[in-house]
């Protein structure tokens, strides 16, 4: 079996795709990693699709003149609108995204009903709804904005009523008869998980989280490609991010679930 | 009296400046004005003062070029932080900051006690208390980030049950003793008005707003300049925005109080 030892390139709006990050070491702890956040324009969630497009592929492109082997969109909004310019212009390297991974983890747990929840430009997008019904239009899929989710959990108030004031707000439509899978369509929403649990005691609802999928999805299409890392040990990881704000080492420890021991700011190309 | 026709120019990150609009209006119904809301990278209270003197040098460069008499900078986390940065940059333009109105209302209450609540990168700056003890060391200034009350504003929840937790998060140590004046030292925080007088009713806290203090202090500067249009009825108005997401024109109604009647998307030059 061949061996390719490029790193696998990861970007996000910001550091929610941290969480990525971190279940992808924990499945593939050779893989080489480069990681890019687009802290000074995040978050791309609200903004219009031309302008999302237009950073993905500045991101796309930083990350492709490091010479990586492929690129992971750990985005959600960027997942769900920019992948078809994505591929248009860096035909030569490997894209996957976090929401075919969602979709495939969803069909996979042959539901009949999906709530998906995302972004305020993820939800409008419909991508979810038409990729799952693409695969199976039989599928009840119910999509819901939840634009607050974002910053309770940036201001890591995961656990405070306000948590809970804001699911009862946008998933109380839910309540009565929960659908069987509530997917995650966001890297930040794993961090509310408990709320969300808690929310639908006792219901036979399950959560399927896009960033743990995107993972699983990843390490299989690596293998599938043959495109593995050799088994060297713990591969390197580097952290790029277009700005540092004073929060930016308390967010990164939250969504990593550790320190970052290391991270440079850059400027991407925005021409 | 010599008149100047030329209009004013005023920025903000993204539309929660049209509060200010709003209020020049009423003031000063003649004069011309030029918006601009950096709505692509909106928002800039919890980016690096770095970037956000960078933002706001393209921001006044993009008023200089339309010819504007002045510049307002109706964003309190660009004139927190990067007003010394746009004197030195724009030597011939009268460039005045909704921070220095804020801090001058204040000062005119004769308060011995003033709360500041704005975003994380306003507060951090300590710009606010600076500038009041810079005039008056004796006044008791406790600064507050809230940084989810934005979001809140943004997402119309401002009589929902939501921005009751919200203030009484952020505002409960304020609760028992509170202070004489609380400014509000983020455009967006007026539209909050009602659910922070509920929460300290009873109490003598008095609310100072930036955005009104901000027309206000304009009105009187250029009437000391003699810079005033001459009287023509309406002046016109013209908006301009870096990105045109799908929530624009709700988000613009909001803060304006009325509908838009057109705005132009703008690339600015972010070499």
């Amino acid at each position: 079996m061949k061996n390719d030892n490029r790193p696998i390139g990861i970007f996000d709006s910001g550091l929610g795709g941290l969480t990525v990050v971190a279940s992808l070491k924990n499945l593939m702890p050779s893989e080489d990693i480069i990681y890019l956040g687009d802290t000074a324009r995040v978050p791309y969630g609200d903004k219009s699709p031309e302008n999302i497009c237009r950073f993905a592929v500045q991101d796309a492109a930083f990350l492709a003149r490091k010479g990586v082997k492929m690129i992971i969109v750990a985005c959600n909004t960027v997942s769900s609108i920019a992948m078809d310019k994505l591929g248009e212009k860096f035909k030569d390297i490997h894209i996957v995204g976090v929401l075919e991974a969602g979709v495939r983890a969803c069909l996979a747990e042959k539901a009949s009903s999906i709530a998906v929840i995302g972004t305020n430009a993820t939800v409008k997008s419909d991508a979810y709804r038409r990729n799952i019904h693409a695969v199976n239009p039989a599928v009840k899929v119910t999509s819901i904005p939840c634009p607050l989710f974002v910053p309770i959990v940036e201001e890591g108030l995961v656990q405070h009523p306000i948590s809970d004031a804001a699911v009862e707000l946008y998933l109380s439509p839910l309540k009565k008869n929960p659908p069987e899978i509530l997917l995650l369509a966001c890297t930040h929403y794993p961090l509310l998980q408990e709320a969300l649990r808690k929310y639908f005691e006792g219901s036979r609802l399950k959560i399927v989280d896009s960033a743990t999928a995107c993972a699983k999805f990843a390490e299989e299409f690596i293998r599938e490609k043959g495109i593995s890392a050799s088994e060297h040990g713990n591969g390197s990881e580097r952290y790029f991010v277009t700005d540092m704000p004073a929060s930016f080492l308390r967010q990164a420890k939250r969504f990593l679930g550790r320190e970052l021991d290391s991270f440079e700011k850059v400027s991407l190309d925005t021409n």
